[in-house]
């Protein structure tokens, strides 16, 4: 049998929003590797096995570790939070992973935020959604901008990940100004900060509000579409299914 | 304290494929409403329960029903497949709730056929994605068709849910010919049959091979954007991170 690596989405954070499957990759593992935050978050319940990590921006030299180790023959699983394959790490494994091609590479789905959040916030996704990030370090801003034009023409409910950063404090201002060129200022939007942690946060806001809204680096967004609206002080969105009006 | 419904996501189907919480949920509850394939899907574990369910269509039902069991004191959990609240039936409840105000609703995250299929696939949602359902039995054709060209415009990885039924049979095709007008046949694709349970099968196609491609309704279906690509296999949509050439 091929030595693996588990590439495994841990979800927002708390161990009862892990799946049973991630949980037991996680307890057959000998080595768990992954950013230093994340692996504090998983408590102290793994101890007992090896944890490797390395700081952010050394995310290469923590895939190759995750090979090194396999090819040792130990069982390994690499962790992000969210969804391990949705601005995780799963995509940079496969790239290195061509310089190993004897080291099996499994994906384990994880909650991500856009899902976790809008359980927090109601149903805002119950229609087509698109997911952007904010986070130019990787991605050029002028793509950013054309993907949120894009999203905005298609009158898509959209989630925004990474809305905020210490070096990036005016991003969520310069995306709703964009959006407002296409959507109406009155439009509904509902943020939440750290989703499935301690003190999660939720709010309820105009688009046009949202705009001068700071929020932090654990902050999804969440901006509705022209059928989205508040029920019972929740953001949520139509999935097409009509219900008389009561009278 | 006010009575309580929890809408279930119960993920693609197989148990370990739920987290903790949704199956605490469950184990907790006295009266479990589905749609009856989801109810099936449960398995056999939950026969000492109330298991109440409804047809296709008669989703408004199935929610008042959730409403009633909560009102005689009985813990009720809705179960849908993947997340609840993507396509799921979080915002019907949340509609159908105005007459029953004094029921708390509580939406647990599960995971969507995005995020599962993905996992099977490779990595092919690690950078800004679109989720666009072709169902037109709730939404006009001209709706989705804007979408789809918007997210085509935008550079998205496009996710496909209900790409087809038994009276949509051309709906794949129509869609990737909508498609084809922005993005080259040549662009990598992916498709997922049953994903999570017996019988999973994967593809890789062009845009231009899954326009004549026949798909079920148990398939989702993913567009790459511009820069995803084929390692091992797999659909990989790179985050950004750029690894040095290998010589």
């Amino acid at each position: 049998m091929r030595n693996k690596v588990y590439i495994v989405g841990m979800g927002p954070g708390r161990e009862e929003m892990m799946t049973k499957e991630a949980l037991n990759v996680l307890n057959q593992a000998d080595v768990i590797v992954g950013y230093p935050l994340y692996l504090k978050l998983l408590g102290e319940r793994y101890q007992g096995k090896e944890l490797l990590s390395t700081p952010m921006r050394h995310e290469e030299e923590r895939c190759r570790i995750c090979f090194e180790e396999a090819e040792k023959g130990k069982r390994v699983a690499l962790v992000c939070s969210g969804d391990a394959g949705i601005y995780g790490m799963a995509s940079l494994m496969y790239e290195i992973g061509k310089e190993y091609p004897e080291i099996e590479l499994l994906v384990i789905a994880g909650i991500t935020a856009a899902s976790s959040g809008a359980a927090v916030l109601g149903a805002p996704l119950n229609h087509d959604f698109c997911v952007i990030s904010l986070s130019d370090l990787l991605t050029p801003w002028d793509k950013i901008e054309k993907r949120l034009r894009a999203a905005a023409e298609g009158d898509f409910v959209i989630v925004i990940y990474n809305p905020s950063s210490h070096k990036r404090k005016d991003y969520l201002k310069r995306a709703c100004e964009i959006l407002l060129h296409t959507i109406e200022g009155e439009r509904v939007c509902g943020y939440v900060e750290n989703i499935g942690r301690e003190g999660t946060k939720m709010g309820i806001s105009t688009l046009k509000e949202l705009k001068n809204k700071e929020v932090n680096m654990f902050t999804t967004v969440f901006i509705g579409n022209s059928e989205s609206e508040i029920i019972r002080g929740k953001l949520v969105t139509r999935r097409g299914y009509h219900v008389e009006k009561q009278k």
